[in-house]
């Protein structure tokens, strides 16, 4: 499973250069993997409200092609690896309209509590586990 | 009396215009009340440690001038009013190297506790009341 | 005319008091007002290649229930004014799902070249002047 | 050669998780290069402005442990390669006050003319290359 976002490139978004700043790929990113959540049929946030959090352990982009403002681009997210303490997106950078790859990275994630302690996610969320292990892609 | 703080501008605050971004100047106005409870022997950190939240409730920035990546410029802060349920901070950004003016505004907040219910500050933290009533401007 | 735009609340725009920071309203003013010259038929990017551009000369907000990560939100944007050397966008922030309004303001911009010098809109660009002209709400 | 900016947390910075948006370390980076170039001689604003650009092609960063709103941190900025394409910068994050490492990461960059094309920096700015070339690390 690949989830496509789209998203329209916001002129505070893009820096004296006339592109997108490097930092707001990653913004992008982010709701790359909320949408992602979003077709799984969970919800990032109620996740966050039973408990569950998803802290960003390590992050990495690779920029090809600068985007624009008021380019309209999609972020296409998928799941790589499912482990006991962490999962880990792949993300891949899109001008929808140009078809060409802007940029590439992924996320790896923690799962934790409220309080910052990690959890087994097969333990405090069976049901997401289970969704989740069965869409990995190898 | 009125809080200096100075700030370098970051390459990402601009934006394709090659200025700053005009929701930045907000971002600023933040580093100067933030910087104003400080001079003034508070933490605004420790007043959310202990419940007490000062929430915007209205901004207003007027822009007379455009900041520029790597500037050195000033936030100048005053308290210009205290009243029981809100307070106005008035701010003027300076280019501080050209003594220039490049903008001027206004924050207002409310005083409300952990769960956004407004409380009356003179009740809850009569210290702070206290100090603010002090040096708040006319 | 009034445009609608949709805008899905994003992680990164909240804070740490769990509501959305004050100063991202204005980045989703910036996209009422694009979306409100792409239904007017043009494209503020393309204004800027011909060399008209509109800087914030005054931005204001008010903010009346805070906006949630992952709210659905509507901006609202309104040309309220339209002179010789500026002029107007009223907006509107609603909470799509609820119907309830989280926050009101307006930005009033100026006409520009490229150096920053004020352009009469009427003189450089008839079509554009005309068109606004005609949908500027009294 | 390793240059040391200190920076304080801002609460825009922060997200609802209580601790700052992992996005927003990349402009802590940035910032750290900045004073690198700052303390190197050069000013990073003047080499744009004779022409000289230096886009991100490559960003990575680990995150140890959160920074918080308010902290007193420290960028650690190390020049690690040069090559005649791109150059190398590590960054390390630190909690001054803790003396805590919270974060760690690299940005890749190449070196462009005001149109995007790539130069070879030796060429173009041999000064600013032989000043690197004495001071990177191996």
């Amino acid at each position: 499973m690949m989830n496509e976002a789209e998203i329209r490139v916001r002129y505070g978004e893009t820096d004296q250069m006339g592109v997108v700043y490097y930092a707001n790929y990653y913004t992008w990113f982010e709701i790359g993997r909320n949408e992602f959540f979003r077709e799984l049929g969970f919800s990032y946030r109620a996740l966050e409200i039973e408990g569950l959090f998803l802290p960003v352990v390590e992050s990495h982009c690779k920029y090809k092609s600068p985007a624009r403002y008021d380019d309209l681009i999609r972020v296409q997210t998928k799941l790589v690896s499912l482990e006991n303490a962490t999962l880990r997106f792949d993300y891949n950078i899109v001008n929808k309209e140009k078809g060409k790859d802007l940029a590439e990275g992924y996320t790896i994630h923690a799962f934790v509590d409220k309080r910052g302690r990690p959890v087994p996610l097969k333990k405090i969320n069976p049901t997401v586990w289970e969704r989740l292990k069965e869409i990995v892609e190898r």
